[in-house]
């Protein structure tokens, strides 16, 4: 119920971009309390001529594996959390060959009542405490 | 001016990806004021290996079709109106021979200077009453 | 850190990707004081049959080369600014070629918190003032 939009270059191998889903969806379970069946990921491949990436803003070395994460998820995380989530993100990725700065993350929020998880009902309605 | 994007498997038939384009909107003119004529979507096809989509969170059963529907829109839109929208998609989406939990739907919410619909001019200044 | 997802017909010459990249950018610049080297954008190319454009909604027209641009941003700008953005965007797509009315935008809002530039850091906390 986060969805994930993740944009990574074409020459990726399908190991490392598979590894970064994996520590994305991780980062998410471990410092989000998402669910860990709760997995919405959608990869895209891109050609460099079509990634326009900085390799230096604003005090990082990016290399041509730079990759692009998107998380839409529910708001009410704390910064502490926003903070833990990209750590943690991060630190999986290094474990996965990626030059940490290589992982790019930009969260946006919306509320329980703005999903629909299947059979057209409205998640906030069915599922609220 | 709300603007859809919907991404379905490579693997699903044009047929099928025009019926669900076509169910997205008419949910929108049904049950959230959208104009016939305001349709503005972009449809991305996906490997299977490129989808992570779980296939029973929460409560559900997906098949190898099911498909993501993000939906960018006006703020103001009551819970009423999501739910009739969420339900009016998957129903049509049902009749074009779609499983019911195939369809995952998520909306964000932006405000009407938020976009240009053409030669550069804010919608929300232009057109506001 | 904006960071800006440009949606094209896949008949869209290069020089004109390009360009059109060139003008979301050059715009945010201009009228948003982003940095000349804070630069993320993402290319995506459609086949006109996954692009559902309505060519005149509301009061426009629009061509073949109808390009979407969705830019995520921080909270913050001003109607005006937003404003100054959208015209801008416009005014350099039209030096390129583009027709006016072809340059469909869509703005989105977060926080500072809401992104990592690299190495896993939370930008809200590891840059504010």
């Amino acid at each position: 119920m986060p969805l994930a939009r993740i944009t990574v270059p074409t020459a990726l191998s399908d190991t490392k971009i598979s590894e970064l889903a994996d520590a994305v969806h991780a980062g998410l379970v471990e410092t989000c309390q998402v669910p860990l069946a709760d997995r919405f990921q959608l990869i895209f491949t891109l050609n460099s001529k079509h990634m326009h990436i900085d390799p230096n803003f604003p005090d990082v070395n990016r290399t041509s594996e730079a990759s692009i994460v998107e998380i839409l998820f529910l708001e009410g995380r704390t910064v502490q959390q926003k903070a833990a989530l990209f750590e943690h993100i991060a630190a999986d990725a290094m474990k996965a060959g990626f030059a940490g700065d290589d992982i790019f993350i930009a969260l946006t929020e919306n509320a329980t009542t703005d999903w629909s998880l299947g059979h057209g009902r409205c998640f906030g309605q069915d599922h609220s405490p």
